[in-house]
């Protein structure tokens, strides 16, 4: 095996209280390529890894996703309310959560570290902007921590008077953790980490998103590489930026592309390129 | 158009600050006969009523749900998070909610009746038991309206000072009120319906299910009354169930049916039942 | 390992050209309960035998479907295109297939054994009667034959003129064979089943499913004895019938039950079979 | 109503028998922006045509999808079964389909025009290349006929012989004419149209992606101009790719823009786009 389950089988911490640890995984870069090749009544090791490697990215750069759901993942996470509200909008997913209503909720929030207690930002009307002072920052970070402090003991309270644990959680705050177990194929674990590694995804969610990565890239490196390459990596521009492109290549008398650049390319992706920008190549 | 939406369009209220509003929808019982009998060419104007009727409660009876998924519902609906990530769960659907990264989160908690202030079940473990006395279930749910405004009040500190919104909210509750689109076809409706109406789900998603399921019914008469006969009314027997069942019906000799049980099903559905029990009809 | 994936692996025969060959699962019956169980924070490790299987028993019981989600199969068949357009209706599935656009198609198609060729039912529209006489029987099948060695000769006529392999395909029968990598997980695996392995399905595809019946049984043994029980083996009574049932349980007097049929339910269950009928346990 | 289901309604001719039959919509631009806008707790209605259209534009250009979700279309389909068999993969779709177990299969199928007769490419190995000269391309047309014809009349022989519907359907070719009822939402038939509109797709299936596509136009004309501007008109380059351009923009120096080309482009755009080349705005 070359995968070493070993490494995150036990998990990774993530933010105060939560972790992410993998649980299972079925198929690897290769179990793509055997599917991918099932078009063509061949598999994964009738070709070459240089032939696999290529079709995998081949896939990627034009989108034909329904190879890469032949591999999915599971983990166990730990996180708190208001990233698993983000997260299960991901509907492509198995989901199993740890019931409040059955047993008293986990005893444990997340406050945030002062460098992440920061300013509403001005321009990204959807995040955060300048961090705060660290004595300010810290000062905050202990209202966070006290006012869940204090919500937990109105539920542990309530509970003590005998109420239902169903009714008595809705005094707990969305910082409260919570655990699940996750399962996905690849295609659409891709699609939540591109959506959520992304700077546009709150920074709980994103650290949750960097460390999944870490263990896809582990898992399935080529599929990862290519994902890199033609996902993360990329631009698309528009119709009209593409005129525009057109017009500033010609305006860019002879570029023909450095041999460093180039290499970068093969054949048929440097082809595709020129002819992208409106050239013969 | 025989469907009011005007009855529904301006929304029922639900619990003490939600409500449901319904925004579209589209197709009919006919739409249900009409893409059913595109297997045989023909369609819901070419029959009868009756015939017509009777289709819909086949499908519903055999579990034959594609032609239901030809209606789709949509609605506007106020309610606790609490009670979202409970109904976020259902997949099957398109959900577009209120941000509080972008927008202050509304400034309105569900404090539950006190009549729903209930001790824990012990038979149930998953739901309440009796109510407490009513001094007491007033004074908890003061406490529990308490506790909320308290946690309001942390986060429009917290804004006050110019904290990033998103971070803001982790001191709220799970009992502030949220906002969503949420659009769904009628099938996956239904599975929904079936499993919040029931007993087992929380009161505060039932109440949300018994009113969406009050338009339904006023959209979609025959369907609904298919669901009532052969799903939320209906039972299942096990495979041991129905060897009990069989012996049992032995020991009650020349059991024929009598005439004002029989009247309520077909000739077709009385052999069925008769065979399922192990008899000729 | 006690799944044996060496009996599965290298395929089983189904029909005359096609198989079904194991690629890979992931989980098992203790997967299941380990996803339910996070509800509760525990793991199927922490539980007897006797309380797991109690456990899925419970759930696929009461519909809660979505821990028998945890549970992935993959497998490649090799099967009729009439039998493929059958199965791809099922949507909960991840599929990559043979393309007739890259290569010629395979040179196989299917032709029914003279038992299946059988006369149109009159009772049942959708299906077959008798069959015929072992030598009409022969003598059709060997019409099937020759259509379909005709059809596929003209596609070989078409191909020797260069004619593109997409179009050329459009003379050629659906009884030709295909070939697709399926994967699946088990609660949608038990749905497919469910309608695929009944009566009302046609016989081609009812023998696949019955074929990975057998592999599924094989590999969550648990699961699969708890859908018989209360998925294949049960009866579902509507409505109507249930106020039938129970008024034929007033006219079966003192019936208690015989230990032979209680012995096979647990207390509650029998409890729960009591109260559906009307009665005190 | 601004969108004429009269003009669509009767249904558009495809190919030699098939047609594409718009059935029913719900919602259209305003109802994506109503969606969308309940993030910030506001409606269309309350803003101006262009910031809705802006709106829109810059949902489709991030990818935020789920408020394309929101609009759904049903038409009523008749096509080949090898467009079927293609169009079907489409998993996020509810479909009802003629059945041949039920009736006779339809009794008409598609014959390429002799435009369409082509060789087998030899660059793009899953297409057609260059057309036959006319006269054999009439002939081979006539063969495809013919050998359609055969498979047909063998059909209906072993229909006279009594045989079941679903089994003597056997014989006939992925080529005849199936009919099916298809929804879906907005954001997966844009999916649809992306994939099938393409010069990958085969050119039967395009065609109907095409007539879709003039469908999808006239009912959300700011979502189409939309997804042309940035989804059918737009190009995605690679990580490496991007390094290349970004050296080839260095080497146009100068370069600010016409004012032509800038036009195209907000100010936001513009930014965006320099940016995305390694220029300051
Ligand atoms: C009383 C009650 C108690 C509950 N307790 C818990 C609990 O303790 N912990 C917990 O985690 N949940 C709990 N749930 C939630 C439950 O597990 C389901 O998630 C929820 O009810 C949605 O049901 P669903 O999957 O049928 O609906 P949908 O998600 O709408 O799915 C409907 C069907 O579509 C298919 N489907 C949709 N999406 C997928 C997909 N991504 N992959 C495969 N198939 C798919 C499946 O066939 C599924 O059955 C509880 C629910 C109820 C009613
Ligand atoms: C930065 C950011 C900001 C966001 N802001 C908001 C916000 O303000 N309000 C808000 O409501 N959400 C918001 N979201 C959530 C977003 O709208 C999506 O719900 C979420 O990102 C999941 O994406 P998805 O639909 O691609 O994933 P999945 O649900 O996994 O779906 C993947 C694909 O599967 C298909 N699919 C799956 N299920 C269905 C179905 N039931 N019907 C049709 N197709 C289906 C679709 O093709 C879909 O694209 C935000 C997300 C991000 C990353
Ligand atoms: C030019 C071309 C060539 C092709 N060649 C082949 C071929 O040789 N062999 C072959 O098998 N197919 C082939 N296909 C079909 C292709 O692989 C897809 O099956 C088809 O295009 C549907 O695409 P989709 O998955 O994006 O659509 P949908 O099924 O509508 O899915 C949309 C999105 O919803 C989500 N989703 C929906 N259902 C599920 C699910 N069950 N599990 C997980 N996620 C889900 C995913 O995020 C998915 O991306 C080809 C397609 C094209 C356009
Ligand atoms: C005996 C028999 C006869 C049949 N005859 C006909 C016929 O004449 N004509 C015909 O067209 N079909 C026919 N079918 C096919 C049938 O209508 C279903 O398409 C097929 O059986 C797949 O079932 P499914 O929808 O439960 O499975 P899946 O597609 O796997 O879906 C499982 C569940 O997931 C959810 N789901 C998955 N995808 C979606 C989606 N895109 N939107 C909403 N919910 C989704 C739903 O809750 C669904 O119940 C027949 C099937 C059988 C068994």
């Amino acid at each position: 095996m070359s995968f070493q389950h070993e490494i995150y089988s036990p998990g990774v911490k993530v933010l105060d209280h939560g972790f992410i640890r993998l649980v299972d995984t079925m198929g690897n870069d290769d179990a793509i390529v055997d599917a991918a090749r099932v078009s063509f009544g061949s598999t994964a090791a009738m070709h070459s890894k240089a032939q696999n490697r290529g079709l995998i990215r081949y896939m990627m750069r034009h989108r034909h996703t329904t190879p890469f759901e032949m591999c999915e993942i599971k983990i166990h996470v730990k996180l708190p309310i208001l990233v698993a509200r983000q997260w299960i909008r991901h509907r492509t997913a198995n989901v199993n959560e740890y019931s409040g209503r059955y047993r008293e909720i986990l005893n444990e929030f997340y406050v945030p570290e002062p460098e992440q207690i920061c300013y509403q930002s001005d321009s990204n009307r959807q995040g955060r902007g300048d961090a705060f002072e660290n004595d300010m920052a810290v000062e905050l970070a202990d209202k966070i921590r006290a006012a869940n402090h204090e919500s937990l003991s109105e539920y542990h309270y309530l509970l003590d008077q005998g109420m239902a644990l169903e009714t008595a959680r809705g005094v707990t705050s969305v910082s409260q953790y919570t655990e699940w177990y996750w399962k996905c194929d690849l295609h659409n674990v891709l699609g939540f980490l591109s959506q959520r590694m992304d700077g546009h995804a709150q920074y709980e969610i994103r650290v949750y998103a960097n460390h999944l990565a870490e263990i896809v890239k582990a898992w399935v490196p080529v599929a990862w590489e290519a994902f890199e390459d033609y996902r993360l990596g990329a631009h698309t521009f528009s119709r009209q930026e593409m005129e525009i492109l057109r017009a500033l290549v010609e305006s860019a008398p002879g570029y023909t592309g450095t041999v460093d650049a180039r290499s970068q390319l093969t054949e048929r992706e440097w082809k595709a390129f020129l002819q992208a920008l409106g050239r013969r190549g």
